[in-house]
């Protein structure tokens, strides 16, 4: 039976697993967490609004009832394709076919200093790093007496202007005003800045253009500060570096500016595209190698001159193509190319508001927020899930209140020389 | 207005803080965590049965109606008598009257041996990398060739026969049975072994010998080995030595074995009982000092000949004394002697079974289990957290899945000597 490796358990390695499954190839789906992250709603677990576990699966139970497919949890260190083998933290595995949907990672643009002073948003041990921090900033400001520094803790920083970006500083806001106001009697709203700063002159630029006005109307009316045209150069522990020489005083920079293709990527020994991505043939495969396929955020592919987004949707469609240009293969079929069909896009902004643009539809406020609601929580895993997102939801929605404002162990290495008073977990362990 | 710290926001500690709430005194509550954790369900969050948010709640919430309590997140370093100040991360706080219900840590008898190759299982930290580390064993053991590596990953020691050790033994063996032989296609249930050893002859020692018979034959039954008069002298990352020169070959020590006061104890500068406990007068101050007052599982008292017990009902109780002898001494008056009222003690073995004995009555088997559920689901903190405990216990116990069976990144540090093939999420940081 010809054997299919499959890299990733994210969107585009689940699907394509699943398009192969019972189709009498021998599949081995290789990721290095034991679970499916379902990414958009890690902003909400950043925010104390979910529970990490509630946004994950174990790919085991996802993949019960596949034919054909088995798991290895192990890293990929590398991908011999001469030999055709993957080579993981597990051991080596060889493969008749290959799709590598390894996906994609914050994008410093090389700014290590960023890097190490800015949290990202990407995995679920970013989200809850993230939480823990902000969460510490109001813990310690309690307690400061000087108010320059308790003015730089209460100031957070997002940079990015897209859905990620847009959806944390929304979220931010929210859980101060509604939240942590009556956790801590003596800080008022207006007390906390939050700074969403984008580098391009619009937020969520792919929208239309009414629907990024509605988005600035509303963060603007519940108070995040958004600073078009405004780049970032560099970042310590507290104190955010503009271009131009700006300095923001704030103990909290989060980037969410960009995703750039992992570093496994190198080992294909291939010249890569902007952003690490992996330049693939209209079929998803490689141009030297029609064995090996790239699909989601690590393939770089242009349709109608652009290159394609880095987003879910096109991750979930890519994999079904290339799965069955596999299938096409093993029959001495020709391949098919590859064409995205945009359905649209969305994103929320807080409390019963949001912007979607869906088939060739415009939404904005309650009935975008509803529809947003409905599809994110039916595109989660489990009906587990499920459920206690939706319990979440409804208990933070009516009791205004948000039950997971926990901190715990789990604290980026960072964040200790940032909060040298509350290095207390560290003894923890 | 008179000023009383508590150190401590576990079961102790919240209770000392309500009775004072709302009663002229000034009440600073302190503790290294912003929540309180719900320790006697942490054995479900190490089988992967509930998510760790869920028995935790946000100090900051649970006093949202207490008037005159604040709360401070910090660790206390030292207690300075002689100055009546309390010295923390977060700053110096004077204080008239302090009660320190500080709590216990796992008592590994000085053997650093031990204690660097176990698990503990004292809070959220503990149970979750207790949590990652048995699920990582079945996903390195599924690729592990060698038959003898195999059988040592499917091995699992717990240590300590008290209602925490029965416990444990007994979700494991649930969590294997009916979770992990479907997500392990060539795991049998028969390859995995659980051995609970006690050092002294009997389980469960607080309960009668009735209930301590039904216990063993409940946990025979569901295929845990029992071990009486078996004690633990060392381990490596891959063995446990017994006494007596006997080596089981294992990756996974749990130790449930027991509890000692935790450090802060010494800064009282006071002749310590056994397990770094410290002795109290009848109405739980010191006897050289009685403006401190000390409960919950860091005191030492005699009653009826014997020592108090380190469990949640004597924590409580002995808040609700110290709280109100404080307000006596306040008002000039006599100080009441501490009485424990033992209303009894359960534990639950596995699915429909547990054994209770509640106001002298013996229970076992399934109403002793729907007791059991009834009263840890009443007493966890929250409408939420009973919400969601509810729905996870209710979606494991009819669809005989644990969806949180999820390998996060937090990593006991001795666990990547162990598992060097699974140390993929160091990277991840």
């Amino acid at each position: 039976m010809q054997k299919v490796i499959i890299i990733g358990a994210g969107f585009a390695g689940l699907r394509a697993a699943k398009t192969l499954a019972g189709k009498k190839v021998d599949v081995l789906l290789i990721d290095q967490q034991n679970y499916h992250c379902f990414q958009p709603l890690l902003y909400q677990v950043a925010t104390a609004g979910l529970e990490p576990e509630q946004i994950a699966y174990p790919v085991r139970g996802i993949m019960h009832n596949w034919p054909g497919v088995r798991f290895l949890m192990a890293r990929v260190e590398q991908i011999d394709r001469a030999s055709k083998h993957v080579l993981t933290t597990m051991g080596s595995f060889d493969y008749n076919y290959l799709i590598v949907a390894a996906g994609g990672q914050t994008n410093y643009f090389g700014n290590r200093e960023i890097e190490q002073h800015s949290f990202g948003l990407k995995n679920l041990n970013d989200a809850e790093q993230l939480r823990n921090h902000l969460l510490s900033m109001f813990e310690r400001a309690a307690y400061e007496r000087d108010p320059q520094v308790r003015e730089a803790l209460h100031t957070f920083v997002v940079v990015g202007g897209g859905p990620t970006g847009v959806e944390l500083a929304g979220a931010i806001r929210e859980l101060v005003k509604h939240v942590l106001v009556r956790d801590f009697p003596q800080l008022e709203n207006s007390q906390v800045q939050v700074i969403l700063l984008e580098a391009t002159d619009k937020v969520l630029g792919m929208l239309p253009t009414r629907l990024q006005q509605k988005t600035l109307q509303r963060l603007e009316k519940m108070g995040v500060q958004v600073r078009l045209n405004t780049a970032v150069e560099g970042a310590s522990a507290d104190q955010v570096y503009l271009k131009g020489g700006e300095v923001i005083a704030s103990h909290t920079l989060i980037w969410a500016a960009g995703v750039r293709g992992v570093e496994l990527a190198q080992s294909l020994e291939l010249a890569l595209a902007r952003g690490n991505r992996v330049r693939v043939q209209p079929d998803l495969s490689l141009a030297d190698d029609p064995s090996v396929f790239i699909v989601g955020d690590l393939a770089y592919l242009e349709q109608a001159g652009k290159p394609l987004p880095q987003v879910a949707p096109v991750a979930i469609q890519q994999a079904v193509t290339a799965a069955k240009n596999i299938l096409q293969q093993l029959q001495h079929q020709p391949t098919q190319a590859f064409a995205y069909r945009d359905r649209g896009s969305m994103a929320t902004i807080g409390r019963n508001a949001a912007v979607a643009h869906i088939f060739g539809l415009q939404f904005w406020g309650f009935p975008a927020w509803v529809v947003w609601l409905f599809i994110h929580l039916m595109s989660l895993v489990g009906f587990r899930n499920r459920l206690v997102v939706l319990i979440n939801w409804a208990y933070n929605y009516f009791f205004y209140d948000q039950a997971i404002r926990l901190i715990t162990a789990n604290r980026k290495q960072a964040d200790f020389d940032v909060a040298p008073a509350l290095d207390i977990m560290q003894t923890n362990n």
